[in-house]
């Protein structure tokens, strides 16, 4: 009956219904309206999330996704060399991958809104901290991850946004705009803080009502308690939903 | 392809994805296992919550949830006589009601687990100053609902829960076995702060694993990133969905 609105990413889609996490605030900003489903993996690079696609979106749904969230990059952007370089995809194969990504959903639904999510940006010296607080000695001794390479995934997630002519959110600048970024809105250099989902819950909400998913203008599913009439409650929902 | 939860009740499930929600973290907890559906509806009663058993709960559907949380009774054991009595449902009437939307929802599916929850206690001191904050002078000059009889509503869903042969979760009891569980865990006298919410979650996730949904036995839906082969990642999908 409701629409379906799909979160789809990685560590940071998955993790986004704990404590103030920016899914749960969507789920709550669209509730009695639209059911937010949160289909995050963490680890997942763009080219492990190909394997998923038709999975979790099977080209033949009677029910596709009214809106879709695409948030990957910051294990594609893990760095050659490093500890997590087995997550590494090239630039250039992120984009193509994100490109599948999206012509996949516009399969499943061409009205589909589809809306990119660059990386956050990575605070260096709060991965260095983390691996030393979790590895102790074995920790790695240069981060996996630096901000600059984030940075360059970030731009090809806007300009293939910008190719598709698809709506994006350039968190990497976004956070980056606010002084102290690296504490406020990053918990190990990477993850996000309770300060850091609010941003991307208000930059998801604001960017998908400037398309047309606005949560104030869709109408509730059933009567608000203050239209039911106590005598005779048969009339609200006999105006509203037989 | 995965199974649903839904949560069934008034504002204290439609506010369970605000922060620290009791919602958000049993969708956090089954993630990757299982959709946690929000179905909250603030300021309903059992009564008014029939009319949309059909709706939410279409006997045809080929997909019914796995698991239900009822969780309704705070508005019932609204006072007659007071500024809420128009959402005032006799005790009997609560309990005849709950019946039947337990009834509608075992003809959706006989396998399903289903989970009665008590109204929380009420703090009559906190329902009073929330009142004088929010109206002035204008503000109600008793309380619109007692402790002692949300707590006949409470041992009523027991009772029920007990002849259907049903789980349920004393809300009303449970809360009030901590020193200062009046502003511990309600925010307004009846709604529940993030510690409160906490309760909530504790005692839904411990009653599901009881029975028999226990998100940690539950298998991923796809592979953990760890067991991905980064260079022959094709064999962990052959594996698990393929």
């Amino acid at each position: 009956m409701r629409p379906n609105i799909v979160l789809f990413g990685d560590s940071i889609t998955e993790q986004s219904f704990r404590y103030g996490g920016w899914g749960a605030s969507l789920a709550d900003a669209y509730s009695r309206k639209a059911d937010v489903l949160v289909r995050g993996y963490g680890g997942y690079n763009t080219r492990w999330a190909l394997f998923l696609l038709h999975h979790l979106f099977p080209l033949d749904s009677k029910k596709p996704p009214v809106a879709t969230t695409i948030f990957f990059g910051a294990n594609d952007a893990a760095l050659l060399g490093r500890t997590s370089e087995r997550q590494h995809v090239p630039i250039e194969e992120y984009k193509e991958n994100l490109g599948k990504i999206v012509n996949h959903l516009k399969e499943c639904s061409p009205t589909m809104l589809i809306v990119l999510i660059t990386p956050p940006p990575i605070d260096e010296e709060g991965r260095m901290e983390y691996a030393r607080a979790t590895y102790g000695e074995k920790a790695m001794t240069s981060p996996e991850r630096t901000n600059e390479v984030a940075g360059v995934y970030a731009r090809g997630c806007v300009e293939l946004a910008r190719e598709l002519d698809l709506r994006s959110i350039n968190l990497w600048s976004k956070m980056q705009e606010t002084d102290g970024w690296q504490k406020k809105y990053l918990s190990d250099g990477l993850h996000l803080t309770p300060e850091g989902n609010a941003v991307v819950f208000r930059e998801v909400a604001r960017v998908f009502c400037e398309a047309w998913l606005s949560a104030a203008e869709m109408p509730y599913d059933f009567p608000h308690h203050s239209e039911i009439d106590g005598k005779n409650p048969e009339k609200a929902f006999q105006q509203k939903c037989l």
